[in-house]
């Protein structure tokens, strides 16, 4: 297997975006990753599209070819494929075309991720839970908030962890998102108002859960001695893993592991050579405030249990020790659900070329998790200068 | 890369199976597949799964996940990825899944592909548009059979194709389901009724279109050195090659040329060191009667524009010089959309092992097409013993 490098990164503005198309939106993040790279689009061989729900939210399926047409690269012929695992499809989107890079199958490979969703109004939220089980948990009413919701009373109960906990996570992804141009929501909330914000699902209320949000984001990766010619910054995909768990949350043993993530850790860890400790930077999958939590704790930041003293102690702040969601993360910087895990690997990368302004960190390795709906799927990828 | 062969195949039923929910008809094919290569699931290191619609046919994605999960594999935390590209999402799933292997990151893994149809009744149609261009498509009416009827009409006009050259494609898949136990239509018909039929869109007949059909089926695949530990008749597929196409019919610059089938077959025969005049065996994607005559041609089988020839002549014919379609083919063995490019990899390895019953070919390489929508995806499958 050859080296995967990462030379170019592109991502459109995170938010309602009313005036733009799909396609507008998706071509806006291709294009700028093309042009950080110094490409033409003639010089990529395939292309992967993370999409979540073209089918509901557009009416639209055979994504893939889609934009690969309106990219104007179809007389290119090249291949162009679709993953789906409802919010980490991004994350496959990667894995994807890191694996055709990685084999030698192709040497310059683009992985997008896109989801417009505002145009379906309040059917957003059951579409999204179209990510769980259907027949056994949605047809009994659940949403993905009263999951997740299960899961932060369960957490609280076992561990002592805290409603202000939470809301500390919203709070410091707030805080981040100020410093990033690209994210939905650019202001500061104060511990107050997100205690104060209405329930949505008991015990998480409105600033514990992500919005859905229209963007896409795109990277192009290349082979190492290719990647050297294009750049003199290439950011390396040490490790790029994926794991699955039981879809319904009734299914699995323990409500607070989720088991895909740390299979996928654990992979990426000992592939890449590195351990828990020398993630220097983290964008982790904050659908809910407690899944930052439940990260930390199955990525191996934290001790099982003892996720909330991050938070509490500011180990996860921009200024602490690991600084987790630099880029304000699902809740703050938006969820445009098939894109957040490109979009995660776009900030990993801004990060590690120290290219990311104000919210720059100071790390040698980078780390990206991308869970879909309540962790039925995780992909964990390492990166490094 | 490592050459990669098939080890077990398993096939549903296809047709409108009410009975059956969408995790249990996976769950047939899996099994069968499973007991064929005489392998336990918990051998299986990864998991490729082909779906159109989910979301739309049954308001489920995440598919991949759900399935490891039914399938007991979710202890196992593998890896399990959807890829859709419409009716070609099968073929994509098989190239995914060859490509896992021949790059040595897995030795066996699983390719299904499956769709559940029936139970939203006439909206299935409307929902295989969504393989189109639904902006400038889909919105001004278009379906996916009056797109071929356009095809089909241009062809007549071109190349001088008759009615009788598209239904003596019907009449001979319909001949051939005949002796396949798993397909939808186990009749013969006569040309007379097809040229009688009612029109869907002129000129295009009911028996001129497959049928939208429930059904699964799926692949094992593994390396040629664990493949010889399980199987003394190991299929290889010395090539799998995928290609792009203009989504929208208004945007190619020939409407009787599949670039992206073209593209893919050059792709294929080159790697696999054969020519088209090779091939002994084929499945083809006749989503349409008009779609297997553009096949013949695409493929090189035929010169462009002579493709009605082959049919005439009886080339094409279980008894032929390149039997097409030896299943019943879309038409009659059924396509269930997403399962359909798996499907014709079961065929041709059944054909290639000599197991193929009362339809058995002779045939030292086999071929598979698959097409999403009207050619905007495409893969050819190049099968050998």
């Amino acid at each position: 297997m050859r080296r995967v490098a990462v030379i170019g990164v592109g991502q459109s503005k995170f938010g309602e975006l009313w005036d733009s198309s799909f396609r507008d939106i998706v071509l806006s993040a291709g294009v700028e990753a093309l042009e950080d790279a110094g490409l033409e689009g003639k010089e990529l061989e395939a292309m992967y599209i993370g999409n979540m729900s073209g089918g509901r939210y557009l009416g639209q399926e055979h994504i893939a070819a889609l934009i690969a047409d309106y990219a104007g690269l179809a007389e290119l012929n090249i291949p162009s494929t679709r993953v789906e695992a409802a919010d980490a499809s991004g994350g496959l989107a990667l894995r994807q075309a890191c694996m055709a890079v990685a084999s030698g199958m192709h040497d310059i490979v683009i992985a997008a991720g896109a989801e417009k969703v505002t145009d379906v109004g309040s059917k957003a939220m059951e579409i999204l839970a179209s990510a769980t089980d259907r027949e056994w948990e949605v047809f009994t009413g659940a949403t993905l908030a009263s999951l997740y919701a299960m899961i932060a009373r369960l957490h609280m109960r076992e561990f002592g962890t805290k409603p202000e906990d939470l809301a500390m996570v919203s709070v410091k992804n707030h805080k981040n998102a100020t410093l990033n141009p690209k994210a939905q929501f650019r202001r500061e909330i104060s511990l107050e108002v997100a205690l104060n914000s209405p329930y949505v699902a008991e015990p998480l209320r409105l600033f514990d859960c992500a919005p859905l949000s229209d963007g896409a984001a795109a990277v192009i990766l290349a082979s190492e001695d290719i990647a050297k010619k294009y750049t003199d910054t290439p950011v390396y995909i040490s490790a790029c893993s994926q794991a699955s768990d039981y879809i319904a949350l009734h299914s699995r043993k323990d409500l607070l592991t989720m088991q895909a993530v740390v299979h996928a850790a654990r992979q990426a860890y000992e592939q890449a050579g590195i351990e828990a400790k020398d993630v220097g930077v983290a964008e982790v999958h904050d659908s809910f405030t407690i899944a930052e939590i439940l990260a930390y704790e199955d990525l191996g930041f934290a001790k099982k249990g003892e996720g909330a003293e991050l938070i509490r102690e500011g180990v996860t702040c921009l200024d602490g020790e690991i600084p987790v969601n630099p880029s304000g993360g699902l809740k703050a910087c938006g969820h445009a659900v098939g894109a957040t895990g490109i979009r995660q690997a776009v900030e990993i990368t801004l990060q590690l070329r120290g290219e990311a302004g104000k919210r720059q960190v100071d790390a040698e390795n980078g780390l990206a998790l991308n869970v879909g709906g309540t962790g039925a799927t995780a992909t964990v990828t390492i990166f490094t200068r």
